[in-house]
């Protein structure tokens, strides 16, 4: 049996993630959702209401489990038990801070990372990309989940 | 006939700018220049005098239009009417971003973007490192045109 | 009026390439599609051969015109007037390689190049790559335009 | 279960080549080597050669298969029902190429590729660099296993 | 005689900065190591710290001057007489970076930058990315000299 | 006194060649200047030819030394006394492989790697481009030194 770890920000969730996790699901036996909580950034969403949103969006899929975590990522990776870490990549420049993560992480803990190509239909979206449309007036359907869509018009309107 | 859109922060606009420009000019019928006025950050020149500085340095110059805009750079793209969006590169990772935007505008619009290799003379050459030569004491002429210069100085002996 | 070359080998042309083609044509008011003939390679369709299958993929399209040509790409540029190259780019690699084509052919004859984005869905396809799956007994519906899937097949049951 | 595939040339295989096959062994359950035989090339080691040095070096590992073969690399996944197909990456002109080749089987099978980052000790090392240095005459010991450096040394007394 | 100038922020000193500088010893005749002094920027460590740290690391090491400057990198090399500036890299996106500088270093100055790639084993090393280890509790021991290890748990102690 | 070596085919020499072998001779003591000799190639000009080009070329030029060199690069570097090997870099793609090739010789024989950025003028110059210019009944005048254009002149009268 083999556990994969997707960390991120999530902030917010956007189509490219989902597409992540589910290629993940379709690969590993079992997926764990890591949602950086970092105390010393200001998120748009708390870390809370980023895995509410995610577990809205994977309701009842099993094999799945969606957790923020603060600290070390390879110390969350051992609490979990998961084999490797798993993350998306999107362009060259993506690449090189990866590699870097990832070779921070062996040597912290002796964790591999594994990359997965973004699909190419999502590779021009971020969730600071949503943000900038949202801030600048633009429609974001398409781009990310329909409860995150909700939920950024939620908080626009308050 | 073809409309070609340069959209940028021009703070303060570089030869390099210039160039792309005058490049622009050469192979279009027509050009309009975007000054992007983004009212959460704090350029060092406003929109006004960005749009100023470019009016004055290309003073004369036909089927050349130069404004600022707020909002989404799609909406003022139609708005004016350009067939394309024009932007410079020089640089791998300037590529990885500029393409990602692309792609947002794409699929926001469906207005599409060229990009044109920033003469290599002026590769070095950005905004942010003219700031940053001006604030350590250093020489910027040949780096900017001459009216940038005059109002880079202006604001610094006030 | 503005007037976009669009060179390549397009051994054979895929839907990358139509693609790059469609899109130029809504920009530029006039396109030419150059086809490299270089006889100390030893292509899979002969030139004439490449430009009969983009005239029928294209047939009754106004404003462009389909030619092969050996020599200086410049001097090709020159002959049918154009104001610009333009080129596809799918990755990295390409642009560093492009790049330098087009500051060379700058050097040569002053005449511009201008780079668009393979369409993502089509980033994956090179005419290298169609003839390594067709080789390997892979189907390329999907990836070619249907009159060059049939000359495809021709080929191989000749 | 996850079962991955790590496909390749191997020739000759390399220490890089098999640390990336460790890894996967100690992140999936079962691993299957593919040995690309391609009767148009010349390899300085025929298939059944590349295979019987990599079953040499993992002699007695569980949950590996070592096998050669010809045509798609899609059609040997879904023989072999593996999950995923993992590949290392060396360096970003690696990950334009390999990007492109994971795009093109995921649109001719819908399998997915993972890429693992090469341990930075063995980054420089490449099956092509490796022949280099022999041609030339230098030491590869420490680049390739054991039985690796004996095969070379065999071919070239003989 | 041979001069060569290593800049940096050195905030805090890493193993790849050491490894670099090394480096530089062997080949050089001489070396200057130019600390920055930023007063814009909150660093973690004082200028006057960051040169403390360096000149305890290389205690006795002959040929080797460590200064921290202010202004332009340029005027500091010209002040202390050197042939070339040095700078480590670790990745295609600082290559960019770092072309960038040296192009408009050598415009302002006429001075050459020449470019030595990190050692694979500390490619993965950055003084943001120590600094965000010890903020999440994690070890930095084997990635930084024992003296900044110390200071580096003065400073949390303290 | 720190001496340096310049590696390359030359095939032909170009200006950006020059361009990087003069920025040597500014820099360090001693230059050294290795022209491979490849006999499983088949270069346009013999590697006679290319060192008598570039000697003439650098003709009275004191503490340069232009050799051919058949065998392992660091074999050279270590019989002509060398503290250090010089490749000038393009682009991004450079980089990766020279990046490899410098890692490969640091094992084979703990000599280092520096690499100079090419003057943007000469960015798109490569011997291979050269040639195909000069194939194709272009002009190759600004792009090689003038003795390596009488050459090649010579070469196609022949």
């Amino acid at each position: 049996m083999t556990a994969a770890l997707c960390p991120g920000s999530f902030d917010p969730p956007t189509n490219g993630h989902v597409d992540v996790i589910n290629r993940c699901l379709s690969i590993f036996d079992r997926v764990v959702v890591g949602v950086v909580h970092n105390p010393s950034k200001s998120p748009l969403f708390s870390a809370e209401q980023r895995v509410a949103m995610l577990r809205e969006v994977f309701a009842g899929v099993p094999n799945l489990e969606i957790e923020s975590f603060e600290g070390l990522l390879v110390d969350f990776a051992d609490k979990h038990g998961v084999d490797v870490i798993v993350k998306g990549l999107r362009a060259v420049t993506d690449f090189d801070y990866e590699l870097q993560m990832a070779q921070m992480n062996f040597t912290l803990a002796g964790v591999d990372t594994l990359f997965v190509a973004t699909n190419p239909a999502y590779g021009y979206l971020s969730s600071s990309l949503v943000k900038e449309v949202v801030r600048l007036g633009g429609s974001v359907d398409g781009m990310v989940p329909a409860p995150v869509a909700a939920a950024i018009k939620e908080r626009l309107d308050s």
